[in-house]
């Protein structure tokens, strides 16, 4: 695994996790981390229960001993990485966005294709079972042909002047702002239940301009009083409208200035024979509505999807005792170890990076050029 | 009062129930109704408490003991009546949208302004108390400057492919379908409690673009089997996005195809300071966030509307226990009582007919040029 | 009607609004009310409608234009002014609790069986379109045999220790406490949704003990600073245990000391084939839960009940435009009138008074003795 | 650990990833299960990841390289292991209810008391951060004298009458039936949150009084069609009244007989100055409500407890990224771990149990009795 901040604490979480809860086909070894600050990556090591460490991500390729490369890195360096993996023979699984451009995207698609490696995105809401069970129902046509979906992703963590000009917030290092670090999860979710999108038009905003640089020694959340300023080169939120080659509409917003909705990534889908309405904030509830109940009966029931029925919940605890955020990284380890046992590429993987890039960056065109623009599938 | 039908049960329910709760300056007093066929206004004005009825609008326009003229006629006739009513020198009260398109509009408040009568429309959803009590907060500073409003007005009610073909699915007679009818009411909330669209991006859908004719001796709902179809005019679902005068983001979804949602009419207000959630299917609640309360505290907190401090409110019943969706239209009429005793033009007023028709103008001909349009102000 | 404060001005306005929602085969004429305060009874006449007042009300039953008496008085009057009116051959509605005592209430019942009259109690909250489908559903079967109910109603409008010791604070006046007032209301729900109640255990606390008396220049609310106190002689709070006759569970609890609570009358009922639960602030709304959904779609769903399938809904506006408070009161005004007109007694009457009184003395000789006390039937 | 079925899988997850979330002092070392079946036990070790197992308890105790004892066996088992494990010096943590009897606990304690090994009992809901955060509330006064707490534990898994009889179901394994399987943890919430109970009022009930044997064979879920049927000898639901020390007034439910409530354990707290609500089902969230926010600004807020202000939240996830289930565990072990490197006895403990075994007696002897019973402190 390359990186080890929140999504490396998190990924080395389901690892261990995994063997646990599923009987999984093949259990994942934890060999080694690679990060660039020897203290810090040998401690992560050590806590998070990896064999190794390397302080050169290179060295990781070049190890016999290593399968499988987990990118958790900022995303000015998935490319890099995941290119040389992959002619290394590697697996690859990459955190989202997959890179900077729709060009750095398709690279990385043709160097896993050319050479044969299995590879994965973690778009891990796909694997909430309540999300897995819409998607059951949607495919099964109980909720008929598709007219809506609306999606939003709403954050409030940067609303303070005074929170520091992060990597997330500079453009030559993360590629897209709020679009890409959570629309694009709105995105996958909308592309795995509802189906390619064909046009969009977007509208994005920064609603503050410059920000304190981060003080180096301190770490991201102390400034001094005389921090430098540095300017935020991303979009603070972004929303667009789209159109899906089904016929349905779709209504997109992703914002981190939405005072007190810490995390909630939510959706609504419509369709000619029911509807279904999810929020990550109460991840394993599924609102769902068939239109063929009996007058007087109709309304939205709430499942509480941690059920035998349910995608996945059948692993952990009896029906009612929910899970968590991290079991959506279970869930999607679970489906990458799978695939790896059976040779076969799982679903999110390279080409669904590729295609959401594309999408975003018709999103941010769309954007500047004041006007709808095509994807090209 | 000109029509009987629903908005014209509702305008009268609201003028007999304003005195007894409020204490009015003036004490509205129903004159006379009219409407075409001479049994059923005949009935209406008697179970509605109407002194009198007329078959011709314009015998209402001619007598003498009428002050104000209310209009709950189809979309079509607004115009023609208003602009006779505001010659005759009439206090006039109209049901939205004010218009077929932006001209006539424009002509009826030339009209209104020409004869200096008093005129309002009937945004009935500005006068829920929970909504004027998020305006005062946005007013006061509590929510600081707006970054966001998500408005969605989802309905269901033509989702049967058998749902006949009635006028408002017509645009010679509506004007616009969806948009018009309820979006234009998000739009309406959103300029009370934002301020002024300058330009919008928008999609707009007709999903069954034909219903069977409505069976003229059956009524509405029941079509024979040997029913003849006619085309659907207007839109089922529009969607915009919109950017404020002020820098805020605005995005709308009205439709009737959302499942599950008999009238879901809800918005979403993020600012600096904090933020406002209200649906009206729960009308007397508004949850509120402020980004300065303690930290550990914060978190949306859901008050119900009825309280002395809460406006209108303190007329009806004590705290807790709720009023429903008439409450809107009875303290609509209050105001507009309010504003002829004063001599005083009342909000919303023919002005913001014209502004909003003017809004939904350029989305529909951004859906079409599938490009951004900017509002003439 | 004699008295004329809140309950006179909900009464007041149910008599004025149900002829225009329904078609009643009697129309409420509002003749007179009466009053001690001269001045006030004469300017509440002339708000809600009334063509004559009287200052002492036994010049109501007297006079022979009146075929109904609605009692809204405080309760130690209702046992004196019911048997008046029965013996004067008038039809009888009264506010609840029907009376400060089981003997009372006996008395009242004897007096309208044997003068014939028809006779109602105001348990308004029996009549929200929500719980009369409630109804429906556990009469046809749908819910199975019944295991449990649990209700709560819980208000915090006498928190504040300087609140006054208004009437309803006084034994002698109110006969009980927040059990007469609003556990009453529960106890009834329950009785008609589920059955007879055969025993209890209660408990029952005055949390503030003293309290200042009323200034009687200024009113209730206003305090001078050398308030005198007087005691508080009945409940602040309530709970019981109980058993029904068809073997059922039961918990109940009242207080005016739940904070946050404005007036929170809810209920859950869990039968062997699916449950229903309610709450009153969110008064359209009724969650249904079915065992035979199958699997993996089992939850509450939340059912708008504002169609025509739901009883008296459709008498009011379309589906998803929700109703308030004062519709219980004119749904209950208008069986009051269908009652009249086909001369039969309509539920509930003063039967169900009497047994409501019985079990809330159980409940306080329970509370008393420390023991389960059974009620006789 | 002694005991594999699904508290060991739990137990034994919560010690695998502590030391990954938190740094604990004492990290813990899994080192033997034990369980009759050995192939069984084998393939429990191997998955939960413990060194060795054996096939009887006193092994364990026996071994030199064991430390702690953790019970997660059937009740009637708890006292005899635990004494052995006290005489043997082990520190021990006990899934609940302790022990069949208050006098099986009391002996309980007194052995470690007397050998001065560390101890504890799972009542693992006390460690949601919601949980602790609401403690810390009522600890630092901030709802003031607290008024009512009622708490509900609802649960529907064993609503069908073909459910087998097991094991839970039998009063000589489990002691009790739904009140100490599930109300037993409302009561330490409320003993944890208000404070010592000093007298109850009991009823309790047994729906279904006969169910199939449970096949050897095919284990718990599958009956054959010729199944014999075994009496339950358990409660199915529990319901009492209580009074606290300190005045407060308590309400507890706890049933299996409440359809569509799978594990939904509530409660709601109400003091002087505010009120506070949690339920399991979405554990995540508290609502508090605060008397003193300004007039027009009250209501209950629902905070997302996942931030560094409450306790254990800041070792997992940022903000609004839920957690579920499993944590209360890691957090109780957590509190154990530091209680054992500290030498200092955690809370919940022993003592607990005991008099949580007492509040329990005097409720079935209560509902025996059908009078008010005191608890002897």
């Amino acid at each position: 695994m390359i990186g080890y901040q929140f999504m490396g604490k998190m990924h080395s979480h389901a690892y261990r996790d995994l063997p646990f809860f599923f009987d999984p086909a093949l259990k994942p070894s934890l060999k080694a981390i690679s990060g660039r600050d020897e203290e810090a990556v040998k401690q992560a090591a050590e806590i998070m229960g990896w064999e190794s460490y390397e302080t050169d991500w290179r060295r990781l390729i070049d190890r016999k001993d290593i399968d499988v490369i987990d990118i958790v890195t900022p995303n000015h360096t998935h490319a890099e990485i995941a290119i040389a993996a992959a002619e290394a023979g590697k697996h690859i699984i990459s955190e989202k966005p997959l890179a900077l451009t729709v060009e750095e995207a398709e690279q990385m698609y043709e160097a896993v294709q050319k050479n044969q490696v299995i590879h994965m995105i973690c778009h891990n809401y796909r694997f909430a079972p309540a999300v897995q069970y819409a998607k059951k129902l949607i495919k099964e046509g109980k909720l008929g042909k598709i007219y809506h979906l609306r999606a939003n992703y709403l954050q409030d963590f940067i609303m303070d002047p005074s929170f520091p000009l992060i990597w997330r917030l500079k453009k030559e290092v993360s590629g897209s702002g709020t679009l890409g670090d959570i629309g694009a999860h709105s995105l996958d979710l909308a592309r795995f239940l509802v189906g390619e999108i064909t046009e969009v038009s977007g509208m994005m905003e920064t609603f503050i301009k410059e920000r304190p640089l981060p003080d180096a020694e301190e770490g991201l959340t102390a400034q001094s009083e005389n921090s430098e300023y540095g300017e935020v080169t991303v979009d603070d939120a972004a929303a667009f409208l789209a159109r899906f080659e089904n016929g349905a509409m779709g209504t997109f917003e992703a914002t981190r200035f939405a005072g007190g909705n810490r995390n909630k990534n939510k959706f609504e889908i419509n369709g000619s024979k029911g509807s279904v309405r999810w929020d990550m904030e109460n991840m394993n509830n599924l609102d769902v509505y068939f239109a063929d109940s009996p007058p007087g009966l109709q309304g939205f029931r709430t499942i509480n999807c941690t059920e035998e029925e349910h995608p996945y919940a059948g692993a952990y605890w009896p029906p009612g005792h929910i899970i968590g955020y991290e079991h959506t990284f279970i869930n999607l380890m679970h489906a990458f170890m799978e695939a790896i046992s059976k040779n076969e590429v799982p679903v999110p993987n390279f080409y669904d990076g590729v295609i959401n890039q594309r999408v975003m960056e018709a999103v941010e065109q769309s954007s500047i050029q004041k006007k709808w623009k095509n994807i090209s599938v």
